[in-house]
């Protein structure tokens, strides 16, 4: 039976939605009526909106929520991140990503682009919670044998490619400091051989590009064109320190960069993107929470407020962003990459209905209200190829996931 | 009928709260049992906190929200606030007030200090609203004669006292540049004689303080201390350009003043609150959201971590700030000016109990989490003076007032 969303508000105007026997918008407009047998859902003048995409993140780092935050970086990753992280078993990950997920859902985040361990365990509560993420295994070798990590890494790969949909499979070197030129040129060249998304941490701190320039005479972005690895399949997490040479070149090879101002203002790397170099230079942008140890949220609804506050802070000047453009990078559409994809027919049935009795999104324009104002209350309804995640913001798994995730956490002495 | 608590979680230890009948907290603790015939809440485990207080607001502004955010602060003032606040009626600004009130309880603001026209609108909204407020009428004298004006000052003064609880009255001069020196030290005076709180937008913007310096030789705090109006009654919103030797002066003289972290970097004034120093100095601290047409939410929890993520990004360290410490200042316990109140016998009953189902609070430490990762979503009871305000995050007089202050806005044009 398929569902039906009548009643529902589209750019001001009332709408009907029909979801296809696939799982894709069959029909949407103000002349589309709900036919007999239809399984009809009343939006009753909720407004409907693009989900939002998530374009970096560590979804099972919720284990590592409130711990250690008040500690300087090094000493918070030596002693409490990486001990821990090497005792993770693919139920931690399993069970901390569901508790993500869940967050995610509740914020109206319904895509998310992800980086962690156990990938094959992450792929399984996407699909569990029934969101849409692009997977990648983080791909770690300075210091060790290569050899071994990149067979590994072309067989991650593979199992993640065998997935299909919801899952989308990446690679994920996981920084320039990380990873050695010679496995970031082999990456490169896995790539494009199977036209796979690469996402990279870069730029991110003054010591990665200094270190950068030190060992290898280029600025980050400039040593990853040399490796091949400035493509359109490219997705730059932070490029907080990227300069205009730099935001050019991004721009050229049709990169995407993805903010991540909680992450960046929590662990006070100094400075935030430069949003408004990037949009002058033509780069494509995305917003994203980064892992819940560092944010500590995963709303994304909130981050784009902080987004936009950042950025007009920075440049001391309130009209460094308008609230409609900040909009349009949260949802994913400002830069393909991402996945977006458009409310229309033919496109998957993945949406937002707000509440239209939200005090935040009573008086003004919904743009600025959406970003300034309002927060993830207003989001009632989350709905992913065709199917009702949450209703009224009741999400039934809630109870389990939470005490599941919990558990685990105590488990790794969390 | 008393109403009993029962099941509430404090400090880690189940505990039981008795209402007494004038509103204050009779007993608390794990001996605190209820007797026959009283009313009991169930808590369930849920987290008992102190609610939060707001240091700085417009409560009315609700109506100008999502308004000309994207315009640069002067055209924002001269084309879209001031014409429209010309031709404010009391009714407006109740029923503006009673939809920020709306919002205060939805996010644990149980208190919070206003400034703005028609004072004894505000004054019924909030006791309509079951909430506390320091109250104040903007004064405003430059370019004008200020004879009658201070008389309506003082009268103003006279009818917000004679209120009583909930409502303290305030002095509230709008700012240095807008008041002349002469009516700064006839306030000074009446806030001696009458013991009344004086709340003053100061140091907010860098050619405020230039100006100041042209003007009269001084930074503005030096000036303010000069006309009598440094004391324990005063209240300073933003302080952001104070310089250490204010910071000094300010904490010495006893002054709170109170950071809006969401409106300085939405009005792009170039730097934030200089916290560490402020601290270093002993100054006593107060948070904010400041009005809804420049922030534009009014929820204080979403800006605690905005404070806190704005402090380690500008001092670039992440020991800036501990959670502990920022918690305490945005439930006003940094400040006793601010009004707030203990959980102990003998004290309003005042206080939140946080739903323990929480996904954000259901690993990590709970003040980071409260400070980073959870949301207004986490606050399931709201209680002012033994009353329940909200239970189970409703709010049965949402739809109405949400409908009557857009009517009020529409009425406006906004």
């Amino acid at each position: 039976m398929s569902l039906f969303v009548a009643n529902a508000v589209f750019h001001g105007e009332h709408v009907g939605l029909r979801v296809a026997a696939d799982g894709t918008i069959g029909a949407l407009g103000a002349e589309v009526k709900p036919e007999h047998g239809e399984e009809v859902l009343d939006a009753a003048g909720a407004i409907l909106v693009p989900p939002l995409v998530n374009g970096h993140t560590h979804a099972a780092m919720t284990l590592f929520r409130g711990s250690g935050g008040d500690l300087p970086l090094m000493p918070w990753l030596e002693e409490r991140i990486w001990p821990i992280e090497a005792q993770l078993e693919p139920e931690d990950v399993y069970w901390g990503t569901r508790l993500a997920c869940l967050e995610f859902i509740r914020s109206g985040t319904t895509r998310f682009w992800d980086m962690y361990w156990h990938p094959e365990a992450t792929a399984r509560a996407v699909a569990d919670a029934g969101l849409r993420a692009t997977i990648g295994a983080p791909f770690i070798d300075k210091g060790r044998d290569p050899g071994p990590i990149r067979g590994a890494a072309r067989e991650s790969l593979a199992m993640l490619e065998g997935l299909g949909d919801p899952i989308r499979a990446s690679l994920a070197p996981h920084a320039i400091y990380t990873v050695s030129e010679e496995s970031l040129r082999f990456l490169a060249e896995l790539s494009a051989e199977r036209d796979a998304p690469v996402q990279i941490h870069l730029s991110e701190t003054a010591p990665e590009v200094e270190d950068c320039i030190a060992q290898t005479g280029l600025r980050p972005a400039a040593y990853l064109d040399r490796l091949g690895l400035l493509t359109e399949r490219t997705l730059i997490a932070h490029g907080v320190w990227l300069d205009e040479d730099e935001l050019a070149l991004v721009a050229a090879r049709g990169v995407t960069v993805v903010s991540n101002p909680a992450a960046n203002m929590k662990l006070a790397v100094g400075k935030v993107f430069p949003y408004p170099a990037a949009r002058a230079a033509g780069v494509r942008i995305g917003l994203g929470t980064d892992g819940a140890g560092s944010n500590d949220s995963l709303d994304l609804l909130a981050d784009l407020k902080l987004f936009a506050l950042a950025q007009r802070h920075a440049a001391a000047d309130a009209t460094a962003i308008k609230a409609a453009d900040a909009w349009t990078i949260a949802t994913g559409r400002a830069a393909p990459l991402l996945g977006a994809t458009p409310l229309a027919p033919g496109a998957p049935a993945d949406f937002l209905l707000l509440d239209p009795r939200t005090p935040e999104l009573a008086i003004g324009d919904l743009a600025a209200n959406l970003v300034y104002a309002a927060d993830r209350t207003a989001v009632d309804t989350v709905v992913v190829a065709g199917k009702v995640l949450m209703r009224g913001g009741e999400q039934p798994e809630r109870d389990e996931v939470v005490a599941k995730a919990a558990e685990r956490a105590t488990r790794l002495g969390l």
